[in-house]
């Protein structure tokens, strides 16, 4: 039996689409009349603090999402396997997000925005993308598709990985050994990681003041679409009005939603999106997850199971 | 003997880097002491009235540019075939462009920008790049180099030229007769047409209320980076104004500089450039037309002969 357990989205949605993909296995929610015993599978978004209690025979825990973070810090995480969400779909359009904002950064739009408010016209020709570099950060799924997106448009890459991962066309560079050179070469870096106690708060200040200065007019970008854990929103603030940095992409933030009075909003060269990089599919996680089951259920193994050890 | 008349660029810096490439091939400039009779080659950008006076043995006219429409016009033009300017680079930052321009439509980057002026976090899920097609205007150099560019992010791409043109994973459309089909089916517009008398004035009212409407969220979007003579501007004011168009890109302009009383700078949803789009690069530039022009007094065929029929 599949238990759903979703917050902040239509779960009766969700719900009468996984009921049809896995007919007759049987699909049930919170309210329901089924006894714990009997839910061998749990699919999870913003699990409650009470969400598992009583499932004492749980084969996986099925987490929507490509960040498995949240969900390793709630406290009453049973012991079985969590299986993530690991998406053609998924990837495509948090890489969509990615060169959207590369190429805008690349292309200068800050400045030539205000030149227009001013009506000035002021021919500067920004360096052609492969005199550009763009570091990666997380080289698991969405930093791979994001690759494969940016190296047709030419620009130079580079990336930065716990572990040493190689791929056609990147410059790679792993480990703390390597973070200092890996970003004195960046002119935009860009935050793939996953959210772990080693990469919390990756993007301060000290991180900021070691990109490459003398590349891209206006200053070094950075682009973070993984997680708010990642920043340090007051060193982001201090950088843009300093120079440090000269201009930021954010799609997650310390506290969402961002509130009303963070001094983000009002940044010139800040640009905010409400955690819209990249969204779960229903199509697509109903299929995955439904095709997990099944497989599992007739013997095979989990995919993309987290390794809880290195937190992803 | 080449002779150098280039206005509104350095020619001086352009006149030593030639002399270095052909040394030792005599160059000269205007106000130096030559024999008109002795230039066989003339290289042009924006030539004046008087620019091809007394060169009776001219082999070639080399011209600066990927665009030769404003050269066609010289009332004083010579006879002899005009070289046009093809280049990777030169290619690569007008691909710069388009890619930057498409994806930050595609990404919605107004509504964002008004959402954040306005402290609002209004959660909108952008449709993937397959769900949104890119039509391309021309499809020359610079177009086939922009669908290279496009069709790794996974855009739906369609094409309209004079002639058909067939390129894998693009739909083709040509012609007068196929133009309204292939507007039908377009949500970004980009223009990429050389410029003549048969494509002045095409990004007009009609053209855009002929675009698909009910696809990208706040209305179809055209990108110019050709010329100015392909746009009528009352046109777009309107059109943006009305919702005919939900967002413009304009590198180029009727009148360029951009007149400071246009109406255009005010213009909400249009992102204005000074026409740096694709800049001519000078190494490059001397690379191609030096090795021209030797290949020819060599007993070689010209590379990227104009058609002055067909105008480009």
């Amino acid at each position: 039996m599949l238990l759903l357990h979703l917050s902040d989205v239509d779960e009766a949605s969700w719900a009468r689409a996984f009921a049809e993909a896995l007919a007759p296995y049987p699909v049930v929610r919170r309210g329901d009349d089924f006894d714990p015993k009997d839910i061998r599978y749990i699919f999870v978004w913003k699990p409650k603090p009470d969400a598992f209690d009583g499932l004492t025979n749980l084969k996986a825990v099925l987490s929507l999402g490509a960040g498995v973070d949240a969900l390793l810090k709630h406290p009453k995480l049973p012991d079985a396997p969590i299986v993530r969400f690991v998406d053609a779909d998924l990837s495509q359009r948090m890489s969509d997000y990615v060169v959207a904002h590369v190429t805008m950064h690349h292309r200068q739009f800050s400045r030539f925005r205000d030149d227009q408010k001013a009506r000035r016209w002021s021919q500067y020709y920004p360096p052609a993308a492969g005199e550009t570099t763009v570091g990666i950060m997380g080289m698991g799924v969405l930093g791979q598709d994001a690759v494969t997106r940016l190296r047709p448009l030419g620009f130079d890459l580079r990336s930065w990985s716990r572990t040493p991962k190689a791929m056609e066309g990147v410059e790679g560079f792993a480990g703390d050994q390597q973070f200092d050179a890996f970003l004195a070469g960046t002119d935009i870096l860009v935050n793939l990681l996953p959210l772990t106690p080693q990469t919390t708060g990756i993007l301060n200040r000290k991180t900021f003041a070691k990109l490459r200065r003398d590349r891209l007019a206006g200053g070094p970008v950075i682009i973070n679409a993984a997680r708010g854990g990642h920043q340090r929103e007051a060193d982001i603030v201090a950088a843009l009005s300093d120079g440090t940095l000269g201009a930021a992409s954010l799609d997650v933030f310390e506290v969402e939603p961002l509130p009303p009075d963070s001094p983000l909003w009002d940044q010139n060269n800040c640009y905010i999106t409400p955690h819209i990089a990249a969204i779960s599919n229903e199509a697509s996680g109903v299929r995955y997850f439904s095709r997990a089951l099944m497989r599992h259920e007739a013997g095979e193994a989990l995919p993309n199971v987290v390794d809880r050890s290195r937190g992803y």
